[in-house]
């Protein structure tokens, strides 16, 4: 079976002057190689003709063209007439989508304006997609001649995403490549993407047939093979005997999920204690559904009286050494450690910077504690002299990984 | 002068798979823009003769065309030689990137692969651009006969950015329009988008000139407006007089950053209790440069036991009324602000999901409480029943917004 084509095509000058990020095409691009299909371009145009353009010239090269955006009811939304222009059709109003639009305003007690009418317009030969979260229903123009087939979607991803799902999916399900490539995605943390390359590369460019991409982000690099199943199995095998410590499991979860499966694998209870990162590392934790599991108690000890006052640090020794000192993060690992009855506890305290560096401890300092019910605390020290989001997400990925060293003692009983 | 046309080609089989967020294309985008260029298309490509294809395209509708990734050693980089075709030019050793490279090698004592010498391969006739983050130098071939300008950027953002900023900018200072368009962005907390275009799109778009859009995020709206100098003022004027109340200040600021600049100018501390959003409330108030001046304590009660423990909620209320309720956010946030010692403490306890929902207090349901020193504290039910990430998100705005409202009492003395 040929491979079939997809473009896309992302409308709106919102895009274009970058006041929004395009993570439509990222979602479909995703989406759709799942699925099977793989996104040959993507095009992001202004509102206006350009996107009677940019429909034609994809119209020559793909199967499947798919627009996001212009279906609104505004002057601005010219989608509905672009595709009209490119098929050499007319429109025409459809009442049971202008039904709908009635009740939709009804519902929620709202006078429809007359403009909304223009979401009941209809190309002539399309097929309408339901929208269950906005007034701009989706269309579809089946291939025909030359043609390609076109689907139109709203733009805000709450309205887009639902849309996939539920409509165009299905839709494309009979169209997709019978031999689907495999994806999997590893993620890794502790080991740097350029040293993970060379430890790694050789090896899995020898496994036939596999495709290995690399992207690091900060504290962490996700490797992503594609291939048929062999050699994926192939290039996993390899991965894990050269930097299995590094992949975090289950495969490609994220370092916060790993964490409380982890936790929750060995029974264990974390607590944290954060002064630099301010509850980013307790957020992380909680991000994951169930973390209520394996996280009760987390303290935001920002003040050095808070400090002092909310988990016991000896004032003499905040003095004496600095709030950015190992002393202090043991003081309150240990501090929370024992107030919140948890098997381990992680704290942090750093200078996030701007301000607040001095030459003995640079912006970027930071120190880091855990405290193991009835085994040794363990500090390390870092500097990670990078912008105010970068430093607290790297602590909050090394506070975070040191979790995964946090074993029980007795085994568990079931 | 006549409007300088920009485009943008993004090239990586990463992005069109939706592994990596095309943020470069929002970030230059919105640079580009400031310094009073717009650009006119980004199209995203897969690594391989699809970029010539792009370069080709482009070249036809563009004054400039920027180029991004695909310049770096492995055999995927095929950008440089894209460049030499479209162009018609060849390629030489440039032994000054060549010394350089090997020097940046020796630095970090890593012996250079001879792959890395492709780096040092320049278009004849092309500009190198230095690269202080990494090995790949941008590239910059003037505009010659049919062919536009063409600049070769590093794919990954750290490089790209300070590239641009040293290096291209500068650059194109000299080509920029004359009548630079102004933009001003406005983000709004407290109303709807689309009442929000009721109360002020007719007003706005009276004003000549002036381009108006909104963006919609979970729990605020943006407002941006574009044009001269004077349209501006008049939007702003209109906007403040309709919508005033919802306007965030500084103009433009986030709402985190809005609430910290508030507290500080009133003189003001705030304390955080949370249970479901777990840190994010305190996690976004430290992420604003300067908030240790108006937060010190954050507590993250995410288990009952904590609530009693950590805030002095009475177990009896707990068991009475359960976690999510009025009494338990109201003992949340008193108990905060008694040991805090701060001005204003803010309470939340919700159902994030996607677990956990009753019929009574179904998956999304929240309630918060603000407690203000000498004050009578106020409490609200919110029901908000998305995605954990988004229902965790819109609270914290909530809860984050509440805290605008808070006012010392006695006039700040200087």
């Amino acid at each position: 079976m040929k491979q079939i084509r997809v473009e896309l095509i992302n409308t709106g000058t919102e895009i274009l002057l970058g006041s929004i990020v395009n993570t439509n095409a990222a979602w479909l691009g995703n989406r759709l190689f799942e699925a099977g299909f793989r996104v040959g371009r993507v095009t992001v145009v202004p509102d206006g003709y350009a996107i009677n353009e940019a429909m034609r010239e994809s119209a020559r090269r793909a199967d499947i063209v798919i627009v996001s955006g212009g279906l609104g009811p505004t002057s601005d939304d010219v989608t509905r007439e672009a595709l009209c222009d490119v098929c050499g059709v007319d429109m025409h109003r459809d009442e049971h989508v202008a039904e709908w639009l009635k009740s939709y305003f009804e519902r929620r007690g709202i006078p429809i304006a007359e403009c909304n009418f223009k979401q009941a317009m209809v190309p002539d030969g399309a097929a309408v997609l339901e929208n269950s979260n906005g007034t701009a229903p989706g269309l579809v123009m089946p291939a025909s001649g030359s043609l390609p087939m076109f689907i139109l979607l709203p733009g805000p991803p709450a309205e887009l995403k639902p849309m996939v799902e539920h409509s165009v999916m299905p839709l494309l399900e009979d169209l997709a490549d019978e031999d689907i490539p495999h994806l999997r995605v590893f993620r890794l943390v502790g080991i740097g993407e350029s040293d993970l390359q060379e430890l790694v590369d050789g090896s899995l460019h020898q496994v036939e047939g596999l495709e290995v991409a690399y992207c690091a982000r900060v504290g962490e690099v996700d490797v992503r093979l594609v291939g048929s199943e062999v050699a994926l199995k192939q290039g996993e095998a390899r991965l894990r005997i050269l930097a299995g410590a590094y992949v975090l499991a289950p495969a490609g979860a994220s370092l916060e999920k790993a964490v409380v499966c982890h936790l929750a694998q060995q029974d264990l209870k974390a607590a944290t204690a954060e002064s630099c990162t301010g509850g980013l590392i307790a957020k992380r934790i909680t991000d994951v559904p169930g973390a209520s599991g394996v996280f009760e108690f987390g303290w935001v000890t920002y003040a050095d009286r808070a400090k002092t006052e909310m988990l016991g640090v000896p004032e003499n020794v905040l003095k004496r050494y600095g709030a950015v000192s190992e002393p202090v993060v043991k003081a309150m690992a240990e501090g929370a450690l024992e107030r919140s009855g948890a098997d381990v506890a992680v704290a942090v305290s750093g200078i996030a910077g701007p301000g607040g560096g001095t030459p003995e401890k640079p912006v970027g300092t930071v120190w880091l504690a855990w405290a193991f019910r009835g085994g040794e605390t363990r500090t390390e020290m870092m500097l990670y002299p990078r912008d105010r989001s970068s430093f607290r997400k790297m602590v909050s990925q090394r506070a975070l990984a040191g979790l995964l060293d946090a074993r029980r003692k007795e085994p568990v009983t079931e």
